[in-house]
């Protein structure tokens, strides 16, 4: 089948892949982001998509990062980790290649991603977290990317969880990535330090002298440390809340969470099954949709970009 | 154009119309709901069809009614104000007309009705939310009503507002319709008469003696009476708040708002919409979708019935 | 030391005791509470009274039940166990004994039986929280049980904990004894055992086909069951938020807790230090009051109101 | 009767009055704060007490400031507007007059003032809160200033209102200055006028160019500016639920509201009454303690900490 070139723009690095039909990576190259210069990186874009292209026979280009899209999938709007605002991206690119060309948001290149080819294959309902610093989500509907009216639907990380709670960079407060990112178990980690060292001990080492991190967190609870467990375990049941509540709206057939938090696997996910089946409305008489670890790793922002460019 | 039978299946009447391609109801029947007596219900839903399709050209039939419907449209699973359980309301129904039939929620069928003929017509991707006893809800997505992979999608009502707040007859506790509906309206003013009958003089003069009802609260409202107002203001600003969860979701193009306790105006979209804005994520940087009132009043489930069974 | 007598009418029995001057119970008796009957109440309590003082030389006696008493402690204005509204409990029972006769609420009684002579001995600041049903408060200040202005301070049970959460018998909505109490700790047994009746399965099991109760659960939990486990855990984590609370309105020296529900001892008390040390206001700074297990059990009521009538 | 002075030491300046027994200021004087020089502050409190000792009889010298002091009232601990940590106050104080010193937080002196001269005359039992950038708070038990068992009883402001709420500097989330200050209120009203210009006209004309302040705010809302007339109305509600929540634990006679915010009179007040009913546990069965503005302005903290010095 037809190859197509994915390119996902991340906070550090420009990340590119061949990709054939079946989802499968065919070849991959890289570039450091050049975070303060938005020539440098629509440039960085154009090198990575050249040196893809290059003897291959393609035939579409899909470009991702995170950050508001426009609607017809060809410019830029905003982008958090960019000095992008309202660059054309799609004509800057489609200049050096002689496929078409289009953008799409990071998160919704990943769940379209494991949709086709990961841990949501064969759902056409479908919905998708990213648990990252935040908060970054799909919704696939009757097997196609729902985009919203004006592009910017699927921010479950902006459902409000808790009515005039902390503030949100969105300027809302209570916002869910608030209590579940990578940021939410951070400061928590870091906030139980302060109130009790002893009981945060193997934290305080593991970060040796400096400030806690999420490795930190994710390292201890690994080894059983019961405040790393029990930081994953406040944040888990956060992210129940925010899949019931979800549920609600669009009743999807499963849920796949992703992102580096999620990397913790059942850390993570055992308490956020056990708080959706809590917080579920109706559950007694309702099929109750699977949580999933996403399958495709870092690679769904590429796979899912390509993807959805193919014609 | 094609004429289309609606039926709308309420908790004190079976409401039928002949509908034809501009929503138009050209002619209407209706009988008592039999509430405690399945087969009656269906025998009412008969005679309606029957009555309406006498002596004219009718290419399809619709069934609404509150409750769970099975997602190939056929079976009433649950109706809370009928003992229907697993009812194959389609076979039944299509065993005494000649054309085909379809059953539908009455919320998804009046939020069908006001995307193609009222206060959402031409906008393709909307939220209707039916404001009564509960609250009912309809999405429309891409120009198609989306009912979700199990067809409960769409049920605003039950998004958590509140973490551990009222509890809620779908089992879960702090669900919007508990704070927003009739009775959140009538619980609240009933609750203020009690601690404060002075400031509750008007209210309590229009109850007669008896319970203050919402009739009651509406009309104190009409009239500015301060505590109904505020009841309207509470709920009201309930209301925007889970319309800006739903638009971190679904970003769509247009609210309605329908049913009974809208039926106050701006008593309760005043409110709504400034605590709406209010709470919007990145409202800043982003379009934000008007709320408006319902257009098609209580024919809004016979003539979205109707359309949904067009073939 | 001069010996007193100490009533304390329960919602089954009205048990009496002698206590002397170091808080021991010298002599004991019972009675069933008839709490249907307003003047068999009172009777009984003129029994054990009698009963209690023959041939014994005392020097007072106190009366303690649930409920209001006016702030001359003589007179029993609400009693939620009996049907006694503004009875002079003092005049009666003054009738049949020659000394000085006191009414108190019992749960001040419980507090301050555990400042003289259990869990908060030597500690002039103390409050102490019986939980059971719900929530019994006493505040000792400056080595004085506080009454407040109308004598129906300290009922920490009904601090708000949740704005608008679930509603509570006092009228309010989400009072603290709505999550922390035996009917907050079998609510939510029940709902995760229809939820998850698998997750349930030990509970269940030791429910026998019945209802699962309060006992099911602190046996289970014993055993250490998950779910059983998992409910103390969150009834105690709200218990640990009312700490925090009531530490920044009080500053006392030490927490005392007992009640039925307590005596499950760290199932509670444990997740409620974590979450009070998690919630406390500019914990780094301050002295962290202890929270200590009730140490007089069933007797403290007796034991507290014999010593408050002491002249 | 006997004259005392009482000492103030503000954010802005060191203020000082000679009090006599009627809680009169018979004669006044001050000096800027040297906000960062713990000698210079020191210097400047002694220069007020000898400028107002010079050629009169007083008895006694009391100071007060923010912070925490020691509980045998010698020692500034802690003080948030100056560089002072466990600063002997006391004994440098003495060091310069020959009469009794002591030190007192600044809102436990003014609700000794109320108590004593003010709003709170006569009344035993009273709570008094001061509304400014955060809230102070005073507590008055049976006629005694109530310090808790380690000198920081009476932080209402860090009641926690929402569970999970907004962070506040004393490193808990949800405590109830965070919603109602100075600085709640102009948050509010800067964030509605970045969502709604339109609707904040008046405000930003107000502002001129600049920053929306507390007293345009005030300003604003005294001429019926509907938006600033909901930043008091908002901060009210969460006032009156603040209020309810300590009447819970203290059932004080009274409550006495002061500091800069509350001088917007009934605008803050009556929200906070009607909230404050609306969310009492029990108010149908109890005295409900009044809710009155302090009456002594900025003349309280010196005229507490005089009369508190008095021995």
């Amino acid at each position: 089948m037809a190859l197509a070139i994915g390119v996902d723009i991340g906070g550090t690095k420009v990340a590119g892949g061949v990709v054939d039909g079946a989802g499968r990576v065919v070849a991959e190259t890289r570039r450091p982001t050049p975070n303060d210069d938005a020539e440098a990186a629509l440039d960085a874009v154009v090198e990575v998509v050249r040196e893809l292209a290059a003897g291959r026979d393609v035939v579409a280009v899909g470009v991702a990062a995170a950050g508001y899209v426009s609607a017809d999938r060809t410019t830029m709007l905003f982008a958090p980790n960019l000095p992008w605002r309202n660059v054309p991206v799609r004509d800057h690119v489609s200049a050096s290649v002689d496929v078409p060309v289009i953008v799409e948001n990071d998160a919704n290149a990943a769940a379209w991603a494991e949709h086709r080819f990961g841990a949501g294959r064969g759902e056409p309902d479908l919905v998708c977290l990213t648990v990252g610093t935040g908060i970054g989500g799909g919704i696939v509907i009757d097997g196609r990317l729902y985009r919203g009216r004006w592009g910017i639907a699927g921010e479950p990380g902006h459902l409000n969880v808790v009515p005039d709670g902390l503030p949100c960079g969105c300027g809302n407060r209570g916002c869910l990535e608030q209590y579940v990112s990578g940021t939410a178990l951070t400061r928590y980690a870091r906030e139980q330090a302060e109130r009790d060292p002893e009981r945060a001990a193997r934290l305080l080492d593991l970060a040796g002298g400096g400030e806690i991190d999420g490795v930190h967190v994710t390292a201890a609870a690994r080894e059983g440390d019961p405040l790393a467990v029990s930081a994953f375990d406040v944040i888990g049941r956060w992210l129940g809340r925010g899949l019931a509540d979800l549920t609600a709206v669009l009743d999807p057939g499963v849920y796949v969470v992703g992102g580096g938090v999620a990397d913790a696997g059942e850390l993570l996910l055992g308490p956020a099954r056990e708080s959706y089946v809590e917080h579920l409305s109706g559950v007694a008489h309702r099929p109750v949709a699977p949580i999933r670890p996403a399958a495709l790793g870092n690679d769904a922002g590429v796979v899912g970009a390509a993807d959805l460019a193919r014609p």
